[in-house]
């Protein structure tokens, strides 16, 4: 199978650390986002959308939508479970994911969007919308450090899905200058864990 | 099981579809979303990110996240599934439905909020950014026009959990006078086919 990727980009990134944590090998594309790679029409036979990344199967099949990517992963490999196993156990997971995706990483994503103005010859950029995405990426931290007050992971005492989205969440808004803070301990003490797994660096 | 709920509110009426679509009976409380029911500290411990739809199961374990919500009424109900079969299909459905609602239905929230202002006791609208959601709107509805030209349902052969997503976010953008217009052909034919199934009006 072949990535369709970039190194700089959040979405692609929880792609990459599936592969990693599931030691899945794997081809790799780098798109030029800047320079519009991913605008071209040969691209967007891909994806339609025009969105890295996208996942070519080795029967031709282009899966973009990196939740859907994630998780068709994991459930062709034999690794270990990053979507959980019991159908409670699937709900509480995918809750939590979609919190990170919704209420951190899409916050962080329309933050340095809207703020450095960096795909503006293909989206307006509204400032002040950003500088709001800013604040709201600030405002689920509260809710995402008492979660981790009382669980060794996002999701729980399993290692998920929920946990890579919120790492590629929280390394991206740096970008913008939008930090965890001290205030957050429990954050802190995850990211320190976090970053001992070999997929960090990936 | 009992849903907290809104009426108006398009991810609430994307679970009481699927919930249609099986056949499953639930209690529900509604919640006025403009007086601010949803922040009150009781629903909050409920969901902290003061969200509807919530999903209170039996043994009081609270589910929020909409697509988190519907994955689960799925997978315990007998009815055909909304989210396929094998892990292809699967990904096809998960692929078409984040679309939906990265594409569809989050521009069309962002419209609503940021253009009427109907929040801002809770949040700051940037009018200039609910105008481009609305743009954003309906530059995905090419695609998804192209897509319905050559498939049935949107996801595919299968209706599934893509087109509940769609139509809820569809209709509630007539909320904000964005429509999908005749231009769109192979939209209204899936749009008629969706208006007669019993769980449309749910
Ligand atoms: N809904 C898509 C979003 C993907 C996305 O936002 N990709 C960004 C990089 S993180 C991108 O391709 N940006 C290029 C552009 O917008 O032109 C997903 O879940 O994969
Ligand atoms: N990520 C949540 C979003 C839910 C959401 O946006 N709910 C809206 C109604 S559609 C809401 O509760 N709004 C009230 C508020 O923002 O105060 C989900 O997937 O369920």
């Amino acid at each position: 199978m072949k990535l369709y990727d970039n190194p700089h980009a959040p979405n692609p990134r929880r792609v990459r650390m599936v592969l990693a944590e599931k030691g899945i090998t794997y081809d790799r594309e780098e798109l030029d986002l800047g320079a519009g790679d991913n605008l071209k029409e040969e691209f967007c036979a891909k994806n339609p959308f025009a969105k890295v990344p996208v996942l070519e199967l080795d029967d031709g099949l282009c899966l973009s939508e990196t939740p859907a990517i994630c998780r068709y992963l994991d459930e062709v490999s034999d690794e270990g479970s990053l979507f959980g196993t019991t159908p409670k156990e699937r709900a509480i997971i995918d809750m939590w994911e979609h919190r990170m995706e919704s209420m951190v990483l899409y916050p962080a994503l329309f933050a340095f969007q809207h703020i450095t103005g960096f795909f503006k010859d293909r989206m307006t950029p509204v400032e002040d919308f950003g500088k709001e995405s800013a604040k709201n990426f600030m405002k689920s931290l509260p809710v995402l450090d008492a979660q981790l007050a009382n669980n060794e992971w996002i999701a729980g005492s399993q290692f998920s899905i929920a946990d890579i989205t919120a790492i590629c969440a929280i390394d991206f808004a740096r970008i913008v200058k939008v930090r965890v803070g001290d205030e957050y301990p429990n954050i802190q003490r995850w990211y320190a864990a976090m970053k001992e797994r070999p997929s960090y660096a990936a």
